[in-house]
Parts: C-alpha cells; sequence; structure tokens
C-alpha cells in the first residue's frame, strides 16, 4: 500500500510529544508504545473462509479494464460492462457455483466471495454479474432439472445466453405470491401461455432486460385445469439473434437510474406468449402433458418459499459486497484523515490532523467498528449458506435459519454501507464530493441494495415474525406465569439463538487490561446480556401485546399486528445486532497474537457500546442500565475512539486493499505531500528575511 | 394539483369503514370527519413573508427550458446550465439583490427567496445562480466600493461577467483565515501581485472556474510593507474573449462531481499575476498608492469575520433551498405512499396501500413535520438577514445574531434534505431509484450542501462558541454558588433567546383537545421546556468542563476543548433544533382557522417530540424526564402519526407544487390508475366465470 510505505519510512522527528502541543493521542501505535495489531494476520481474518477466492478476484480485478469510469454516458457504460463480464468468463469467474458436469466447480461459498469483490471494480459489475450467474442463472439451476441444465446452463456461463430473471412487476416488488404475470396451460398444443394482463403487471426494474438479454426467467401464476397453483418459474425467450423482441414479447427501457448505470434494467410484457411445457423449471413443481399438476411438496405455501429460498445467495452477496463497498469508503475516509490538516490547535504548533479532532474520531471509528462487525458476521452466513448450498447439512430447518440469518444481516449491512459512505464523504469535505474519490459514486450506486432482494424493512419483519413464532413454539404449554418470568428472566435470551450463530451462556472472554470503574460494568458479558436481553424483552412485549389478536375479527386482528410492526422490525433489527456483535466476539477469541487481541477487543467493545448507546433510553426504560450508568455509556466510547485513533491506520490497512482497489487520489499520499510542501514553504519563509510579520503581532507591540 | 382533483372526484364508495377491513386510518380528513387544513391558507403561511416573489420564481420556471435533463452527460450539462442563467437575467431574475441605481431592485430577502425555488428546477441551476450573484457579484457589491460597482456590476448582473468566488484552496476550506494565496503590493507599479506559492493553495473547488469564468473575485494574504493585513478581496480577470486563460493564471478542471454536474467547478492558480491597486474591494480595508493599509475596523479578526459576514446570504439560501428540495421528496413519496398498495391484509379485502402501515407512517410523517419546522424558521432567517441588508436594523449585533442563526439553521435543513430525501426514495422501493421519480438526483445534487458554504460540523461549533461566550458574558461576575444553580436551574433558559427567534417565557398556546393523560405532560409548554432546558444543561455543562482550561497550558486547554467538542456540536445542534421549534409554534399561533390550528398543532407536537425521542436518553440521565413519562413519548408519537395520517395529502398539497415542479411520473396519479386497473381486472375475472380458482381453496376442502 503506497501508505503504509509512507508510514514506515517516517522519520522519527515526527513524532509528536504531549509537549508539542497537538490535542491528541499518538498517531501510530508504533509512537504509543501500545500493543499494535499483526495487520496481515488480521486481513487473514477478515478475508475469512474463502480467503484465497477473495484474493484471487482482487487480482483479476487490477486490470483498468474492469474499473468503474466516472461520468460515462449510460449507453457506454452499459457496453462496458458487458465487456467486463465476456472477461469475468475469460477469467473462469462465472463457473464456481455451477455443477462440474457443464464446467462448474461446485463451489459455493468461494463463488459468492469471489463476487463480492467485484464491488471495488464497478458496483454495476457485481449486480450485473449476479443478474446473470446469482439470479438468472441460479433460477435455470435450483429451480430446473437435467433437461434445462443440458439445455442452458453451458450457455448461460459462457454468456452466449445473456438473461433476465424476470420477478419483480410494477405492481409487485416484495409481494412475490401476488404477481399478476399468468402461465396458462393449454393441453392441446402441451405449451404455456405466458401473458400480462395488465399494465402493473409488466415485468419491471430487470437487468439484462433492456438490451442484453436473450431469454429471462419469467415467475407467473402457474394455472392449469382451471386452478391456480401459486407463482413458478418459466425460461422464456427474449430476443432473437438480431436483438429484436419475439413475437409477443414487449418491453421498455427503464432509463437514468440513481446508480449502477452500467446496467440495463427494463420492463417485459407478454402478449400470449407460448413456450413448451419443458420450459417449466420443474424441481418443485411440473405439469404433465394432460395438464395434471404435480408437486414433492404439498402445502402450496412452503413450496413457495421453498422455491424462493433456492434464490438466497442474492442476499447473502449483498451483505458481503456491501461490507466490502465500506470498507473501501473508511480506507479513504480514514487515511486521508490522517493526513489531512486544518485549524491551527491555538498552540501555535502545526495546523491539526483531522483525526486527532475529538469529533471526527466519533464520528468516524465507530462505523470502522460496525463494518469489522460486519465482516465477521458474513463470514459466518456465507459458511452457512455454503453448508446447505454444498448438501452438506441441508435441512429445511437448516436452510430456514440460512434465510433468517441473510433476512436478519443483509438490511444491517446495506444500510450501514449508505450512511458510513456518506460519512465519510462528508468527512472529507469538497474532496470527498468529487466522483475521482468514489465516495458519491459509491453511494449512488449502494443506494438500491437496501431495497432490492428484498425491501429491508420487509426482511426485517420476516426476521421478526421468524422470533415471535420460535418463541410461541417455545412457550406453546406455557401459562401466563411463566410467560410473564421469561419476559423478565435475564437467561432466556438463548431462546433466539437457533437462529444465531452461537449459543449463548458460552463464557465470553474479556480482555482488557486496564479497566476503569465504570468501565467493569461494561465488559464483553455485560455488552452481550445488554444486547441479547433487548432482543428477548421486545420479542416478549410485542408476543404479549399481540396475544389478544387470536380472539379478534381478521381486520382488528391485523391492525392490531400494524400499531406493533414498527416495534417488530426493531426487535428484528436488534437481534440483527447481537449477531454481529456474537460473530465479531467469536473472531476475536480465534486471534492468538497480544497485541492484535488487545487491539480488537477494544474496536468490539467500541462497537457493542455503540449499539447499546443508539438505544440508551429504551435500556434504562426498561430497567437494563441505571442512570448513573448509561450515562457512563458515551465517555466510555469517548475513551475507546480515543484508545483506537492510533491503531486507526493499521485497523484500514488491514483490509488488505491495493492501491488498484483504491484509486482514490485522495488517500494516495498526495494529500500528504501537499500538506508537507505547504509547511515547508512557511518553514522556509521563516527562516529567511522575507517572511512578512502579522498585523496581529504588530498590534501586540 | 392533479392528485388534488383526483382526490375531490374521490365516490362515496371508496370510503372505508372499520367493516372495510384495512387496518387503517381514514385516508383523508374529508373521510375521517375530522378537522381539516385550509389548504390554499397553509400554503401562504409556508411560503412566506415573500410569498409573492417565490410563485413568481415557480411560475417561471414552468418552463421546461429550466428542467434538469437525467442522464445528461456533464459538458452539456454545463451548457445548458449557462443558457438557463442567461434566461434568468431576460426574466429579470439577476437583479432584485442589487442597488438601484444600477437596475437593481435592492430588495434583500425576495432575491433570496426567489432564488431558492430555482431548486425545483435544477439544482446546478440553483448554485450556479448563487456562484454568479450571490457570491462573485455579493463580494464585489459587498466587499466593494463605488468604483468597483460602476465598472462591474451591470456586467455581473447581466452576465457578460460571468466570475468566480475564489476563496476555497484545495489545503483550506473552513479555515479562510489560513489561506496561502498572497497579494503583494508593489509601490513602484501600484499593482498588487496574485501568488500561489504552493500546490495546496490552488483555489478549488469553484463554480465557474473550469469553463465559463472571465473574472474571479479572489481572496488573498494582503501584504504591503512587510505587513500581513490578513485576507482580503481581489477582482482578477481570469480570460480573454476567447476563453484563454491570461498570462500567469493556470487552472484545472475538478471532472465530474458526485452531483450538480451543470456547473464547471475547477481549480485556479496564480504566478505572480499583477492588477491595478484599485482592484482591491476596499470597503473594510484599502491600502493607498504609497502602500499604506488603512481600514475602518482596527481589530484584524472583527475585520475579516465583517468581510465573511457580509457573504451569510449563501447560507440563508441554502437552508430555504434545501428546505424546498426536501419538500418536493416529501410530495412525491407520499403521494405515492397513498396510491401503491402491497401486501392484502389477511382480511382477503384489498391489498393495503402504504400509507396505512405503522412503519410507513412513523418513516415518513415525523420527516414531514420535520420540514414544514424548517419552513417557519427560514421565513424567520429570511426576515433576520433582509433587515440587516436593507438596513433597517444593520448593528453588529444584529449582523452577529442572523449570522449565528445560519451558522444553526443551515446545518439541520441540508442534513434534513439528505435524510429525508434517501428515506423517501427507499420507502419507493425500485420506482425511488429511477432518476425520473427525483430522489437520486435530489440526493446527489444537495449532498455537497452539507459541507460547502460552511461544513455543517465546523458551523455548529461556531453557534456552540457563540453560546459558551453568551453564557460566560452573563455570567462574568457570577460565584461558583451561582453557576451551580443555572445548572439545575429551569428559568434561565431565555439567557440564548438573544440568538433565538422569539423570548422565553412567552405564553404558548395548546390546541390539543382530547388529551388522554399521558399525553398532558408532553403538550406544548412541557415540549419547549425540554427543548430549551436541554440546550441551557447542555452549554452549561459543557462551560463547567472547560472553566479549568484558563489554568492550563495552550496545548492543554487545546487538548480539554477537544475532548468537549462533539458535546458542543451537540448542544449547538439542540438550539437549532429549539429555534426550529418555536418558529413553527409562533407559525401555528399566527393561525386564525380552527381546523388549520388544530392539525398544525399536532404536527408541531409530532415535530416537538420526534426531537425528544431523539435525544430521550438524554433526558432521562438529566433527570428531565422520569422512566414512565419517557416510555409515552414514542407511544405518543405512534399516536399523533395514526391521526396525522388523514391530513398526509392536504399536508403535502399545501406545499403548493404544480405539476412542472414535481414531473416525478410516480407521483402523477399513474400509480393509482394502475392500481386502480388491476383491481378491476380482478373484479371482472371474479364475476366472469373464467376465474381460476386457488389450490390452496381446492386443499382447504
Amino acid at each position: 500500500m503506497a501508505d503504509a510505505a509512507v508510514r514506515s519510512k517516517k522519520p522519527a522527528t515526527s513524532k509528536r510529544t504531549p509537549a508539542g502541543g497537538a490535542p491528541t493521542a499518538p498517531h501510530t501505535a508504533e509512537e504509543a508504545h501500545e500493543p499494535r495489531i499483526d495487520v496481515p494476520a488480521v486481513t487473514d481474518l477478515l478475508l475469512g473462509t474463502w480467503a484465497d477466492t477473495r484474493r484471487e478476484a482482487r487480482e483479476m480485478i487490477k486490470d483498468p479494464a474492469f474499473w468503474r469510469i466516472e461520468g460515462m454516458p449510460m449507453a457506454e457504460h452499459r457496453e462496458r460492462v458487458m465487456s467486463q463480464l465476456h472477461l469475468l468468463v475469460e477469467h473462469g469467474g462465472s463457473r464456481r457455483a455451477f455443477p462440474e458436469e457443464y464446467g462448474g466447480l461446485n463451489d459455493n461459498g468461494a463463488n459468492l466471495a469471489g463476487f463480492m469483490e467485484l464491488v471495488l471494480a464497478d458496483p454495476s459489475l457485481q449486480i450485473k454479474s449476479g443478474v446473470q450467474w446469482g439470479l438468472f442463472g441460479s433460477a435455470v439451476y435450483q429451480l430446473g432439472t437435467k433437461p434445462h441444465h443440458d439445455a442452458w446452463l453451458e450457455g448461460i456461463m459462457d454468456l452466449t445466453i445473456p438473461g433476465a430473471f424476470a420477478m419483480t412487476e410494477t405492481g409487485h416488488g416484495s409481494d412475490v405470491a401476488a404477481i399478476g404475470t399468468t402461465a396458462t396451460y393449454d393441453p392441446d398444443t402441451e405449451e404455456f401461455v405466458i401473458h400480462t394482463p395488465f399494465r402493473g403487471a409488466w415485468k419491471d426494474y430487470l437487468g439484462n432486460a433492456a438490451v442484453h438479454g436473450k431469454a429471462a426467467t419469467v415467475f407467473a401464476q402457474l394455472i392449469t385445469g382451471g386452478v391456480n397453483y401459486g407463482v413458478h418459474c418459466f425460461f422464456v425467450p427474449l430476443r432473437d439473434d438480431e436483438g429484436a423482441f419475439l413475437p409477443g414479447v414487449g418491453g421498455e427501457d427503464d432509463g437514468v437510474k440513481g446508480g449502477l448505470n452500467g446496467i440495463d434494467n427494463g420492463r417485459l410484457h407478454f402478449d400470449h406468449v407460448r413456450v413448451p411445457r419443458e420450459n417449466l423449471l420443474n424441481r418443485y413443481g411440473d405439469v404433465a402433458a394432460d395438464g395434471t399438476y404435480s408437486s414433492e411438496i404439498d402445502s402450496p405455501g412452503r413450496r413457495f418459499f421453498t422455491m424462493l429460498g433456492a434464490l438466497v445467495q442474492g442476499r447473502v452477496s449483498l451483505d458481503g459486497a456491501a461490507t466490502t463497498g465500506t470498507a473501501l469508503a473508511l480506507y479513504i475516509a480514514l487515511t486521508y484523515a490522517g493526513q489531512r490538516r486544518q485549524f491551527d490547535s491555538g498552540t501555535g504548533s502545526d495546523e491539526v490532523v483531522l483525526l486527532d479532532y475529538g469529533k471526527h474520531q466519533r464520528r468516524l471509528l465507530p462505523l470502522l467498528a460496525q463494518n469489522y462487525a460486519q465482516f465477521f458476521a458474513n463470514d459466518e452466513l456465507l459458511k452457512k449458506f455454503d453448508t446447505v448450498f454444498s448438501g452438506k447439512n441441508d435441512t429445511p430447518r437448516e436452510r430456514e435459519d440460512l434465510e433468517t440469518l441473510a433476512a436478519a444481516l443483509k438490511p444491517l449491512s446495506t444500510w450501514a454501507a449508505l450512511d458510513t459512505i456518506q460519512e465519510c464523504r462528508e468527512a472529507c469535505g469538497g474532496s470527498g464530493f468529487l466522483a475521482e474519490n468514489r465516495f458519491t459514486s459509491l453511494h449512488a450506486d449502494l443506494d438500491i441494495y437496501a431495497t432490492f432482494e428484498g425491501d429491508n424493512n420487509v426482511l426485517l419483519q420476516l426476521v421478526g415474525k421468524r422470533l415471535l413464532s420460535d418463541y410461541a413454539t417455545q412457550f406453546k404449554n406455557a401459562d401466563a406465569a411463566s410467560l410473564a418470568k421469561f419476559a423478565v428472566g435475564q437467561t432466556a435470551g438463548k431462546l433466539f439463538h437457533g437462529a444465531g450463530l452461537r449459543q449463548l451462556g458460552q463464557t465470553v472472554a474479556d480482555f482488557g487490561s486496564t479497566a476503569r470503574s465504570v468501565e467493569l460494568g461494561l465488559r464483553a458479558d455485560q455488552q452481550h446480556d445488554l444486547l441479547a436481553g433487548r432482543v428477548q424483552q421486545m420479542i416478549s412485549d410485542v408476543a404479549a401485546a399481540l396475544r389478544p389478536a387470536a380472539k379478534l375479527s381478521p381486520a382488528e386482528a391485523a391492525a392490531l399486528f400494524n400499531a406493533h410492526q414498527a416495534e417488530l422490525i426493531e426487535a428484528a433489527r436488534a437481534h440483527g445486532e447481537l449477531l454481529q456483535w456474537e460473530a465479531f466476539t467469536d473472531g476475536v477469541n480465534r486471534v492468538q497474537d497480544a497485541g492484535t487481541k488487545q487491539v480488537l477487543t477494544w474496536l468490539r467493545d467500541l462497537f457493542g457500546l455503540s449499539m447499546i448507546e443508539k438505544h440508551l433510553a429504551w435500556h434504562m426504560i426498561n430497567g437494563r442500565l441505571s442512570t448513573q450508568r448509561a450515562a457512563s455509556v458515551s465517555r466510555y466510547i469517548d475513551r475507546l475512539a480515543l484508545r483506537l485513533r492510533p491503531h486507526a491506520q493499521d485497523l484500514v490497512d488491514a483490509y488488505g486493499f491495493e492501491p488498484e482497489h483504491v484509486r482514490a487520489p485522495i488517500a494516495s499520499g498526495a494529500e500528504k505531500a501537499r500538506q508537507d510542501e505547504a509547511r515547508a514553504h512557511y518553514a522556509a519563509l521563516k527562516a529567511s528575511s522575507d517572511a512578512p510579520v502579522s498585523e496581529k503581532s504588530l498590534k501586540k507591540k
């Protein structure tokens, strides 16, 4: 890293002593004679289980052909990204998730780990790849059977069949079950008739639909023999070799979007388009030649969720990509904050480096801690995904856990990406607004991550419902007394760890060595109790509030649920935060090196306490924190931020980015060079006889 | 408004009764038989003191020639906006702030009121106009004297002299006093030599610098006779008639930015560029032919702040533009939320309109309340600005109050713009991400408002220092005992209203008619006590923490200040929130119509309680709210949101936007048409014999 080189060459004279006058902690751990992280070891830790694949992907995207060019007009950008997809194919990047008999590698975890890194090159590339191989290709692979694999998988992998994933409609996004497109079976011709009955049922926002898609996996209500068997997926050709729509197919370009303009999103509609019966992707439901429907999953609801669940990888992938994109923003902003100077300290010495300001530490370092938590949580999610999809442990319960985990983590990381990138942008002032410094286009591109592949609030509501249902199962036979006991108990939190990453009650090691008295009540165990207790209490409160629903009319019950919707979503968010904290703690516990362990423990504490501070009023109202201890939380965070200040550059260097991933001029060392030049100019002027005296100094005389 | 027409034509059958099954409040006030706002009267109230000018500006920008075209490449966009500036000149839009003897209208309040509205057409147009007439033109007018006005004002007004405002440097943004550019007087030739001594001193991020600027007002350290008299402003020609840089002048294009790409931001540097002595804009400081410096302001610090203060209008203008831009986003998202349906309610009836969801009300309605507060506060700010700049009440104290007010309000409204636009974007899902629906480009363009014309955190720190200094003045002769008494007293809050909009202790009317018992403790008086008490306590806490500084070394004192920087910024933010609340309350008190007064009081309560909820832990830790009352705040907000639900469309219609201002297809009524078509399709199908039965219903049999 360019900056690491700069830092290691720093002469001893740059050390800042207290007498030097800056209101600051030491700038580096080296200067502070403090424990220091082993940077390469932390990089390994962050890259996680599939570190090798990630490194391979990062090596590949050092090629400028993969980089986003800021300000490129939409049409050109779309073609550039399409050509990047072909490059990916050449590098073998499209094969990892597919079965070996078709030239794939059958390595699900590695596949997602590799794709996530593409966000560093251009998020449009990451998402268009996701459309082609993660959604369109996955639908054929996961929802189809051998004849479909034989017919199309190779063409999908080598990009001779670019395709759209036609699920969302203008009128139905998150509520997939209610889409309007129909696929009516005609036994006379043994064909399905794909039809769009009204404008709201147009397929919409589909990558590859506006220009490149030759085919689509179209989700539609399967109707045969006068019965609607619910949503199924069909392989439907869209365009001929010249790119013209096939008969009955029509569409529109979605035009300019807020970001991801390297992807040709568009709309599709179908006017009685006929496809062969065999184009039904029939793994979970089939129609015989005579029109008889069959499925090995009897319940229509469970069948629907099984089909949708097969496509969970999109959420897993977004969680990772958002985490990596956020890391990039933090790398740029914190590197700049360690070099940029502004305002003198009032002591007559040099201007102050941004990261020495209390406010600057407070605005950026908790976000860094959060991002670390996300890395650890994403690796757990990825491992769970791989275990299920590789078949190593593929049970309905494991699938459900995986979906719940993904639904809990994707909202948190995609929102954190937007908040963090924005804070980083503002922390770099005007230079942060220049497209070359990456923040603005990262924000624009990642904006949609919060609402696609499942709207964040809708996903959290799903998680909340799952938590409620676990709660109800646990207490199926319990009386009111034990319910009440549960509500105040501290230990029952473990109930929720069916969907969690670790079992509660496991001893959490605490590595703080110089804890002050007020900090003693906010160590790891207490952080966990507070975070876990909050989930438990919130779910139990919502459950209690909803109990009368059973005796109400459907309309009244719906109104009652609606009155508690926001609380349930909050509870699910608390659950996600707990999962992140636990993953971070498990990660820290795996560390051997004492210095690394110490610094990462501080960082984990900063994360835990930031989550507690965010919900401080809740903890007080619910009797979890006394007023006095609550008041100490913010002060403890201030101290942790100051303590972590000298480690900031190490911690972002540990992301392992190379200059070809960063590319932002303000994080290249150019700012340090400018600052040094300016200070040298004034030093030389001062040493010469040419320096003007200041009016102020004259007036003092 | 298109939608108002739709609503007034709504047939009686669309009324939703409780039996109708939706978990919802009535959709409109009409249906609810509740008090209802007088929409045109509220529009008048929101448009405020210069409503006529605003309406004139809104009328002008109905011309599509003023509209932003999404996705337009940068070079084209820049030329389009330049041509829009010429159109503005033709409409007389550039004359309002300038003196009558040069063809101006000398109407400062109207001038800013008119410019703010341009944000609806294209924020690039608003900001490029601001650069030309609000910054470059203002510098010549406010910092220059008659010869400068005679020479350049007409050319500035009619755009024959497009100019840049060259204050910021690559190395110095908010810290203007430390810029590196020098203007050294040469008595032999009676010229100033403008010079850029190092790369960090290049002027940067300047609108009109990359392409269009023929001249610039350049801020530089004025050096004469070997003495540096601090930052002064110089009129410096940049380019010849062919657009080529004049000798010694150089520059670079800033390139693509995160937004505002209709403005040609760039960098400038000067290599010993000579300008006549008379090009010093000499209102506050002059150099005689022999090099003698003179100024009617003796203190260099006060002179510097007086010059900068003359340019406060930029901040006033951004506060208003951010408020109007936010209103547009709320109009679009709330109109859509009232038409879009998603998920059925589980009662077998229609799908639910988004705004009927508890979470949707909770995420959008408090932002609407906040935006109303901003409108009222901005009008107060604008009146204060006009009073000072018209000379009606132009004292140093009034100027200082004006600057403090602007510094308190601009950060709050520009941050609220980004948060609100983002929430609106997400609340509209995929359709919110299409550029045609405005959110993404509004966010991109307004992003920089948070850090230009004074970084928001730096501005709030200025406000905090002013509050500290007012506090210190008040207690100059007070002993420790009365300081301590102050810290716990409730009534001392009025101290801070020197810089505020209203005097504390004034009776605050309370129009709640059906208050429940828990609400009684959170009415207007209590809201005010809580908000004002928080400012007072926070300032007094910081002041107490900083008291030891006087006995410390400069370095230790700086470190002590730094440890409390984030708290001081928080205190300033609390001050701004109080000012907004007071302005909102004053506005409500001016209303005569009972229905309007009732609904706006609810909205004001929602704003006040949202601010209290945001800082709930603080109020509990500091003994201002009991646990029980704190717990009731969120429930009260839920109730207020539900109570305001039927008024949401009225409240956004009251912004007074017309279709040419809104332009977003999702707020055009198209969504309602799609929903109606879909429901009609299913109704017809149900009535026919062709409807497929659902598999679920078969299984039930």
